[in-house]
């Protein structure tokens, strides 16, 4: 048998315990033997809960405990939650977790004191929830050159992205209703600023390089500038607008990774990623374009993605699972230098400014629209693109990446 | 380093020495040691190709070649292909193969001579080519009850379908088409009549269930009988046709299965999948739905499934990977006992008939089509609804089941 604690027990830990208890047979079956959930780390107490003497209050009962093997942090944010899992790798216990801002920030540093202490350190739930993509990355597209990652990670974001597309609706009205229904926080901005996609993509980014791709520098904007008025031209060209969180191998050691709204033809496999669901699109030199799409949050399929951490630990007791995420920094690429195509949505009154500002592929005019057009632009560095947006002012309505 | 051969200097076989070279640095950092293609086993010689002189006839020289620890089985078949692999594994040689056939009918067996030799039979490659669907059933779905799998599993017919689709064109003239592009074999049976994917869901099915499900008593219909006007209706209805291979859990030992054309909702993930594309639509009693999408065959998509097979089995020599495929037979339902919904287009001139014969959802016409029409009935007993349209007689010129 093999003793499980879990720290913290609220939606996700809650899950773990839930995903153990209801498919325990099939679960000790791929463990290769009996999981037991010893201990449940909580400040709370839960008077009720059929798990109620399991819990307990005192990390140190758990860190001193030698018979608790893997631990699953289900706590979050970047303070206790490091000091903790930091202390249970360097006991020898295996630690399984979701919390993908300490992964995206300590991830390689936790990695190496898990080798130093034959245990693992392991983080499927850690981006896109429930749909397994860390395992893929690292064990099944071992024979590719993996060369670009393109997903849509935050549910949230698409949710409310999918919801005006449908209806036509603004993102403030969409943000309102997703609040009140509890798909995004009071405090939406973690989401809704790209914040959350951008951690996901630093970490997958630092599976595909191999090297430690910094969130922190990774250009990040979101959607709360996409408008209704977007949508229309978007649907009139065929497109959809996406929350991408993007990463392109340059040579062996530099990547661009970019956080943005893009707007993708609607036959991409992307577009078709709707509401709180999630996808990660990977290209590999061999394999070519492969998709993995799922729920990329909620209770349950973010535990189970724990729970198959905590099955391939129990199966590696005392040994290390291979995972190539150096300390080393990959160098990221200077956006600014980049070229992209636009869609650039203005008045009408700046059209013969607009198009006499870009090399235009295409100018757009919807029928019973007299107060803008758009245009998409050819490929243009982004560092004169801003500049010449800058130059037409507020004759510019609004700007979005094409895809 | 570990001292790998290839059976079959195919298609396959060609590309797997190509991704090993190709992507060597990649492929020896994952497999923790360096790969070399030791032996090609072919009947032909090739002059001039770049690894000629690794070219050998004699089987023989492999299985007692000591230094041999992994070998691909990329030949096809079941008659040698079954002599070699079971020869190789009773020596402990662990084996890779792309080769659906075998797998399906000899699956458990295999595993199990690997298991009791401590080497490995992998065939990441034996479903969805290139598509890691393999590794996540048994690797990333631990924490799942897998519940139905359904998937989009034969390129060649999905790009016939697609074709049909967007051209409204009839089966046909697309074959026609596919065979003189190189899409479809000159003798298209095995994929037009839906064997290929069968013997595809049949492997799945085993995985899911961890018994054996055996292809030849799974019900197969192709997609022959599908025409320009049921694309029609399907557009018509906001519905696209794929051929489906489908399985579904019914408690611990019975299974459905089955492989035919379906009419599914195209807002469906799997109606996008289009070309010769393929995917594996998985249901967990967690996660909920997942999908694996990417490329279902092709030279090297396929050789970096079998590939990535290779690195897995040098990062465990002397150690069995754990795979549930017991030879036990599971139970497979009676198709005619199941409910289906069906869509049924029929002669206009039967309409009467029809709508008394079936409890219908929903009855469909077409603006300017006088000669036939269509229903979605609710569901109905396959065996009940066949008898109907058996007594409906030459009336019924098509029927669908709906997804």
């Amino acid at each position: 048998m093999v003793q499980v604690a879990v720290l913290g027990y609220g939606t996700v830990g809650s899950g773990v315990v839930e995903v153990i208890e209801k498919n325990k047979d099939m679960v000790n079956k791929k463990a290769g033997q009996e999981l037991n959930v010893k201990y449940i780390l909580d400040l709370k107490d839960f008077p009720g809960d059929p798990y109620e003497s399991k819990v307990i209050h005192d990390f140190d009962q758990i860190v001193n405990d030698d018979d608790v093997a893997i631990v699953c942090e289900t706590m979050g944010g970047v303070g206790v939650a490091y000091q903790f899992t930091k202390a249970l790798l360097e006991k020898g216990k295996s630690v399984c977790t979701s919390n993908k801002e300490l992964v995206a920030k300590h991830g390689p540093e936790l990695l190496q004191t898990a080798k130093a202490h034959h245990c693992n350190y392991l983080f499927e739930a850690s981006v896109g929830g429930g749909i397994p993509i860390i395992r893929p990355l690292n064990y099944s597209l071992t024979a590719e050159r993996i060369e670009a990652i393109n997903g849509i990670l935050n549910g949230t974001t698409n949710y409310i992205l999918t919801k005006m597309e449908k209806e036509g609706a603004d993102f403030d009205s969409v943000l309102k209703e997703a609040q009140e229904k509890g798909y995004a926080e009071r405090n939406p901005e973690a989401d809704v600023e790209g914040h959350d996609a951008c951690r996901k993509i630093a970490i997958l980014s630092s599976l595909m390089t191999g090297m430690n791709v910094d969130s922190e520098k990774i250009y990040t904007e979101g959607i709360t500038k996409v408008t209704a008025a977007d949508f229309v031209y978007a649907k009139a060209a065929g497109k959809s607008i996406k929350l991408l969180a993007r990463s392109k191998a340059l040579g062996e050691e530099e990547v661009l990774a970019m956080v943005a709204p893009f707007m993708l033809d609607k036959e991409h496999p992307l577009a078709m990623v709707n509401d709180v669901f999630n996808a990660v699109f990977v290209t590999g030199n061999m394999l070519g374009d492969s998709m993995y799409y799922g729920r990329g949050a909620g209770k349950l399929p973010t535990a189970s993605a724990v729970v198959s951490d905590v099955v391939d630990c129990a199966r590696h007791l005392g040994k290390v699972i291979m995972c190539f995420w150096e300390e080393k920094d990959a160098k990221l690429a200077d956006l600014d230098n980049v070229e992209s195509r636009y869609f650039l949505r203005a008045k009408a009154s700046a059209r013969a400014a607009v198009e006499a500002a870009f090399d235009c592929e295409e100018v757009l005019t919807v029928p019973g629209r007299t107060e803008d057009f758009a245009v998409f632009t050819k490929p243009v560095k982004e560092r004169d693109f801003a500049a010449k947006c800058e130059e037409l002012g507020s004759a510019v309505e609004s700007r979005i990446r094409l895809f």
